[in-house]
């Protein structure tokens, strides 16, 4: 399967170009960062560190997915809805591991999985947080609310500029699903000063920073004399990328849609 | 519904007094505990803290069960063999909560359910072991063994006698089922010294020993760059009270027959 | 030595008069209450579950005081202002655990100190939390703010009203020593959005609530590759009552003065 | 500081090599292999994934320590002595992470730090480990044996070949130190099966092996309703190549001798 790389010179795009060499099934078709790169014209495996491998880091899309099977994609929601818009005219597969989008995006998102794109799309590319997720909903809906509190922490490294983190996030709505509510009416973000007791049925977040943490997530469910504890742990940015090239070789023989990591994984529902 | 509770001035027993009395539906009919215990005629109540509550502690197990619609028996293996026996001839409900039961124990306490006792035996009765056991086969079935190796470490109080606990012996039991192998096969239960390598597929085993901990267990399943951990901390023996009680309640009306706390707690497979 | 115990109604006053007993060397001399408790006129050892001990509930301070070697309290900040004035003039013992104190309040309780009472006062009575605290302050001072970031997380049951806890500011204050920086100018005590990357040298705050916890805390110094982490857990209340009445016992031929903890435990600087 | 590394070839090697080179002050003067390996004749830089430097992997032990200033050694234990010996004659430092020395081999690296070697050995190179062994050592002293039981517990990767880790044990000295008493007496290693209650002043260990975990330990005191935890996690090697690094540039213009991290780090006893 022939995959073309964005952001190629990047951290999570150099670990990909990586992970494609090291995949079994999978060749780097072309390796694509923003005009004005300093990496423009580079070697895209020498960047990597593992060896020349003549695919020259580019900034033309269209002539990057001439005879390509598939994307993958960690960049930027603007990037990756005009990404899924080119992927439905060529038939494309499309992974899509861009975290922050809005609303908006996401629809653009479905719309072009509609028009022919093979998208799959998610919050966390790691075989580990998906199935985390499923067994959060689980729990979360056999320990109910007035019994059970639900917490959310995440810890990350001294670089990370956003707080809770998009897979904190995505454990609280999986959190939320099992209880059949919205997250949105139940996070509590931010405890500090009086604060008074917590409210049963609340799901509260609580985020560290601190030295190079992968990323480390707990979601808790606290209840009178017990407590369960189900956690995730990253050790390597690896998982991410051999995730996301997983997904690409799912998804090429599948008809067009759009499609999670919980299908690529087999975890059904 | 009216329980008499064996043991009924062991730590255990004492619990089960004032969790009975807290319990809407259920009341203490009788208290029991063997022949020659120093707390015989003394008030059930009185010793579990509770204030009197004229129910004297006796010896006579056919004067407790006249009238009584269950039992509730956290004692030793003999003890509930027979106690299975005389509940199947009176029809009552048995709640076993006794570790530590050998085949031929077990065989002879599947008779009596299917001669009339409605039975309900668990390693461990807290909803959130039992819920854990759950998410634990999910995960090791998900997780295969030539990626992931699952462990298991528990912590206990000084006083404990045996390990590995027979509710870490219960989860590594549901990670063997999820994997679809048998645990007797694949347990490491010590390591020391010159090990070699880990062999893939084994599930081992790890006991902390201290202070006063409850009871805390924990399920890893640790692969190449990520690793996933379901935890349980038990903060008060009550949890396991509270669980009997339960399991008591539910199993009033249910025909006779041999079932679990899964069951009880509508976990499913 | 006889000592007296505020609020003796409440949670924290039961498990006083309760570990009073146990306490060799110690005895219960009066139990007061606030004026209007429901419980004045109860007996002290009935409402703290060890049988009755002939120790009337009441509301009459200088009563209570005459004959008084000391007073353990865990109030308001209002109410033990007003009594290590009392204890400074009878020249007694005065072992505070209130939190919650305003730099008045603590102004005016040293004051007491150098008018003749012997006060020990701390966030924290257990053993484990002060001890915790001088490994902090070490770790802190031995691990420089360039390469290692510090991050203080608890977690406590739901009924808690106010958040960081008192002692997770103690373990900051501890972090913050270490370092030579005030910990007012250093913590970040609520991190949610885009909150950009770290900055080097503060102290994070982070805060977990739920279900029955009594209180767990931990430092954690998280560096390039590596990271430490350092952690008390209280299982049991009796932890801070045993702290307060061996307290009482060491100051008792202790010169008038003001003490904390580290003093009583012998953990120096 | 110029510098010859040993099994250049090497995971560890390897390494060492890279922190060399971002290193200020340090610089790589020779990189050995043993004879018949593979990698002779190779460039270091290039095997480190850092690009070729143009030090060429060697055998010639005498022409590689002709003109350096020190060896940086995580060997095996018969060639750490022999180069202890060199190190001796030749006025060098050396820097020991070897692990595994029996009595006879540590008397001979002691003997090379009397007769004119500059050496520094641990059993772990990061500052994290030593820092946590002294403040283990703190508190193992604090808590004593009757009122807090000490367990080890560490997880390492599935490939290590033995248990429990030499840091473990490293930690358990520690511990032992702090109690006065020698861990030979009261080590227990393992636990299966009927134990009986755990004898107070023991110093337990456990053991847990899986996925790619570099390397992570925690000493727990327990003690009634209370317990503390102290613990270090490695998320990458290079931590303990640069604590190895850092040792050679503090003791190169120190005086013969043996020396430990903790005079490198600064840690005092």
């Amino acid at each position: 399967m022939k995959l073309v790389v964005l952001g190629a010179a990047g951290r999570m795009g150099r670990t990909l170009v990586k992970v494609i060499a090291e995949t079994e099934g999978a060749s780097l078709h072309a390796a694509l960062e923003r005009g004005g790169s300093p990496a423009l014209g580079g070697d895209a495996g020498l960047l990597a560190g593992i060896g020349e491998n003549g695919v020259a880091i580019g900034d033309d899309v269209d002539a990057a997915l001439d005879g390509a099977d598939g994307i993958v994609d960690f960049t930027a929601p603007a990037v990756s809805v005009e990404m899924a818009r080119r992927a439905a005219e060529r038939r494309l597969v499309h992974v899509v591991g861009t975290t922050g989008c809005e609303a908006a995006d996401d629809a653009a998102i479905r719309k072009a999985a509609d028009d022919g794109a093979t998208i799959v799309k998610s919050g966390n590319m790691s075989l580990g947080v998906n199935l985390l997720a499923v067994l959060v909903e689980k729990a979360a809906r056999a320990l109910g609310p007035d019994a059970f509190d639900i917490e959310v922490l995440e810890m990350h490294h001294r670089h990370k500029v956003d707080a809770p983190s998009g897979t904190a996030l995505l454990l609280g709505e999986a959190a939320a699903r099992g209880r059949g509510v919205a997250l949105d009416d139940r996070a509590v973000r931010v405890r500090d000063g009086i604060t008074g007791a917590r409210d049963a049925g609340t799901i509260g977040f609580a985020t560290l920073r601190g030295g190079s943490v992968v990323g480390e997530h707990s979601v808790i469910l606290a209840g009178e004399g017990e407590r369960i504890e189900l956690s995730h742990a990253a050790g390597d940015r690896a998982i991410f990328a051999r995730g996301a090239v997983k997904a690409a070789l799912w998804a090429k023989d599948r008809p067009a849609g759009l499609y999670t990591m919980r299908d690529v994984l087999g975890l059904g529902d």
